[in-house]
């Protein structure tokens, strides 16, 4: 036991002062997950320039002021809501993925958001509205957004790495690109479906796995690094 | 000769006043010139959040009010550049797939950006700007956006209906599927492009095409719509 702790248990406990300051963080925690919930509705329902502080707080039943004073600005709400829906779908990506390795991983993180794009299509369309719109800002937004892109490329460099040892990719092919192709083909498809409400995303992501990431791993072996492309 | 033309021809004609139109008309031809080249390059170099009005007049030399008169608004100004934008790539479009038909236009179309998009990488990054922005935007840019977006759907789907004639894809193979594979597969990885400016977007489009589509195209008899997927 260090000496701050001696100290600490040294003062004379105020159950009444703890039980207070208790409630008071049930409070923050519930006002947050208020704010947080309506941010993810306004985004789905009518994009970036739907959230104002004010359409937040009103719809969460607080001031203006007291959303201002939870995340400072805008920006603050999106880096706080991005966070909130990555540690959503990263929870997501984990279950689905637990113990399964190489190209079974890769299909089974796609699979999973096929199967959870519509039952959650307002977390999932908050969460790329958040994506795209990431792209175009600076600051803090922008970098975390940065961080969640990279450390998402390097799971799928494991999981392809994984699948050459397995020898369920050619010993030539070129992971990057491979991975390349797979996040962005993902990507592709999801700005698709943010455009055009129509589109069948969940289809097309089966689809995806099971027509063209197969008929890609199983081609591997041409998926290999030129430079020159000759005439 | 209708009754609106005979008035007409019977004005006594002013050449001053014509001449004075044309230079006129020049003026306006020039400072619109100078106004969208420069929005193309605040769009390239800090985004949509980089273009203001003022910012747009002070480095094309001219007055704020000059360009919201000639534009209306930012939005105008967007919608301009745009269509500016629009007409270049849709000429470049033009002359890479001319006289070329089925898959070969496909890969003409995709060899064409990859061939320009370092060497005009200023106008690219300006309209995909426009057109990731135009996702969260509403009205006219929004409009316009998914007007070039069906457009460019129907050329890929006459393409695809030309090989399949060629017999260059499988009768079976599902056209629209193959369709939203060719293009999010470019959108997915011009988005990579626009996030991560080391990324070799020349060389993964031309990988796209004689790797990946290639792969795709050539075994076309697999892409054939299936709606239940059995585990």
């Amino acid at each position: 036991m260090n000496q701050q702790n001696i100290y600490k248990s040294g003062q004379p406990i105020q159950v009444e002062h703890i039980f207070q300051g208790k409630k008071q963080q049930i409070r923050v925690i519930e006002s947050d997950n208020k704010m947080v919930e309506q941010t993810i509705i306004l985004l789905s329902d009518g994009g970036i320039s739907a959230v104002t502080l004010e359409a937040v707080g009103v719809r969460a039943g607080y001031s203006r002021g007291l959303v201002s004073r939870h995340y400072g600005s805008k920006d603050g709400l999106f880096i706080r809501v991005f966070k909130y829906l990555e540690d959503w779908i990263e929870a997501n990506c984990s279950h689905a993925t637990q113990n399964i390795q190489g190209l079974d991983a890769i299909n089974a993180f796609i699979l999973d958001i096929s199967n959870n794009i519509n039952l959650h299509a307002e977390k999932y369309r908050a969460y790329f509205c958040l994506w795209f719109y990431g792209l175009e800002s600076k600051g803090e937004l922008n970098q975390y957004l940065m961080h969640v892109r990279n450390l998402r490329e390097q799971k799928h460099l494991k999981w392809l790495k994984q699948a050459q040892k397995l020898k369920q990719l050619s010993r030539k092919s070129d992971l990057s690109m491979l991975a390349d192709f797979v996040m962005t083909s993902i990507i592709g498809l999801i700005h698709k479906w943010m455009f055009d409400m129509g589109f069948n995303i969940e289809l097309r992501l089966k689809q995806l796995v099971n027509i063209q990431l197969r008929t890609m791993f199983s081609n591997s072996h041409l998926f290999y690094s030129v430079n020159y492309w000759g005439e």
